[in-house]
């Protein structure tokens, strides 16, 4: 379906400017459900976690249902204390009264710069303007409040023959794999329980949103959550699971093409692993190594420092066994580089105009096993220093 | 001493051009003693290992005394195979040669790109140049000889009582702790057995190289030797440890000064730790991320950045014990930025000011325990990018 006739039944949604951002661009975003929903979540593992987080887990372990998802963009109300909780607790509340329904059905997103208390009048304000804007075609509107580095909104929907699917993300930095890594909504007509729901979703994020590397940081606010309001009465098809890996992993992948500062896209698969876990390892120490990612953006064939990211990831890994392929976007063109650890004779100029294609494939495998994996990064630019180094400036 | 005034007694030293650099710099370096040494060594953790690394490992094995260390920039023999460790061999022989010693007197060092083989006869050439240049105090040129990226050569000394310590290193990219993280080369007149040298050396690299993060990449060549000659015929002396510790230091500092892109040089400490590896992988956390890096670089106290590596270290800390201080290069400067978990109120303007200084620390408190470490890093800045993305054009 098209961006402007992305709709769930029985769900509205909207995106309005209360003014935590100061350029006067959209940050706050709300999503409703006219009953009430099986929801699910899945959160950051970083430590530190940030007031809407464990707001967001303890209601969802409750396991009652869940009618709206109220988010904010500009100010992540992470490192506030209990200051902060206090203030996620208001906007679950106030959206609530606004609603008409409970607290405990409300859940809370927030992102942006850590450490500074959300300014609650202007938040609480901006609640009920969000509201005021719910519409069933809000979805667009929605996913543009959520941003913040992001250079455009990013939403995806699939629409089945009983049901509809619709997700929305934002990303563009802190984001690594092994977590959820930026934030998320689902909405779907589907019928779900909240067990079934949370299932699928951890699932679907796996194959998608912890798959993704952009800079490798974790983030404390990162949350991606889905609510079913059964609305279609029907029940979960394999058919619906595919859609929502499909719609996860577009989003996921969508989030890394427009990663901070980002100028190509690459599938990085290692395979020959002994254990699944071995190949994420790898590729991890790849896709986070900043001298792989500025050799990716130099579009340099400088395989030797993919080998030795390889040699220090922590993997037991036969340096006599590696092969390393470039392979272009549609696979017509495959460059050996590496094989049985030993350099191969192969076009440089041929190497470095493939690199400079703003998507291609880079595929490691470690001769090993039979495990496997693919990851998808980006490159590390002039722009990713310029947009890191002055972000609240 | 002043560097044009290093010597030690019985050894020379030289750097010469012999071609592997093709912009006509230095690329390669000898050292050379009068008398058999006990020799030490300290090398990369990366399981991909490049050719004189299992080369040197090999030999100083055996225990058995070595004469001299020849080394080249410009090709890190890496990644090469039978044929690489063949090269290895033919340097030490056709050294030995030269100065008419055994191969096995010889160890071998090289840096540069990664996965080309050496030419072999530019290289043999180069050692007889190199033989021909030794001089008492060819250290300065031999420093200069081992440069890759580095913008200066880096060498220090101490003169005891009774012997000399000289030390000359170089590093810029692919640094990061727990690993031996550059080339460098020591000599002492001291007097000392091979197994009391490896331990003086392994305590100093631990305390000084293995301290240091430029990018978090590891290398598959670094590597640090020392040869002891015992032309002094003292034996070694608690105040000759303190010599070599401060050399290493010295050293591996200006390493991080001289890190690639870096205009920031970052005393980071993490105390109130429960273990001595926990303040270590915090601190190893910090220094590598993205993020952080690039807040030092635009010099904006975004403190969040740095609670949230903590909190995705691995280290089970507890968010509402972290205080957090920014402190000016002599320490006459503290600003507080998070005590207890929560942000405190401080001049964001004074903050920058402070981070706008070439060298700065940060002091990070678990609240803990009782272990502590410093780390020394830099920031992330468009050179870094600019030269890791276009090293090899």
């Amino acid at each position: 379906m098209t961006r402007s006739k992305l709709q769930v039944t029985g769900f509205q949604a909207s995106g309005i400017h209360c003014g935590l951002k100061k350029d006067g661009a959209l940050d706050m975003a709300l999503f409703v459900s006219d009953r009430p929903c099986s929801a699910a979540g899945v959160f950051t593992t970083n430590l530190i976690k940030a007031a809407p987080v464990l707001y967001d887990q303890e209601i969802l372990a409750g396991g009652r249902p869940v009618k709206a998802i109220v988010a904010n963009a500009g100010n992540a109300n992470a490192c506030t204390g209990q200051q902060g909780l206090d203030n996620t607790y208001k906007m679950a509340q106030h959206t609530a009264q606004a609603l008409g329904c409970e607290a405990h059905e409300v859940l809370v997103l927030s992102t942006g710069v850590i450490g500074l208390q959300l300014p609650m009048n202007i938040v609480l304000d901006g609640i009920q303007k969000a509201v005021d804007a719910l519409a069933p075609d809000g979805w667009d509107q929605a996913a543009r409040a959520i941003m913040t580095t992001d250079t455009h909104p990013k939403l995806e929907g699939r629409v089945g023959p009983s049901d509809e699917l619709v997700g929305v993300a934002k990303g563009a930095g802190m984001i690594a794999p092994d977590m959820a890594t930026m934030l998320s909504v689902m909405a779907t007509s589907a019928n779900a329980s909240p067990d079934q729901l949370q299932e699928m979703l951890k699932n679907a994020a796996e194959l998608s949103f912890n798959r993704i590397v952009i800079d490798g940081d974790m983030s404390t606010n990162d949350t991606v959550l889905m609510l079913a309001n059964g609305a279609s009465e029907q029940a979960i098809s394999p058919d619906f699971v595919e859609d929502l890996n499909h719609v996860s992993k577009a989003l996921a992948q969508s989030i890394v093409r427009d990663g901070e500062g980002a100028t190509k896209f690459i599938h990085l698969t290692v395979s020959g692993a002994q254990e699944h876990e071995s190949a994420i390892q790898v590729a991890r120490a790849i896709a986070t190594s900043p001298l792989c990612k500025t050799a990716f953006y130099g579009a340099d064939p400088n395989w030797g420092r993919i080998i030795a990211a390889t040699g220090y990831s922590g993997v037991s890994i036969d340096p006599d066994r590696i092969a390393l392929d470039l392979v272009n976007a549609d696979g017509s063109q495959v460059i050996a580089l590496v094989k049985d650890g030993a350099p191969l004779d192969f076009d440089e100029m041929e190497a470095k105009r493939l690199m400079e294609d703003a998507e291609w494939a880079l595929n490691l495998d470690l001769g090993q096993g039979a495990h496997h994996t693919t990851v998808w990064t980006c490159d590390l630019s002039h722009e990713y220093v310029t947009i890191n180094g002055h972000y609240r400036t």
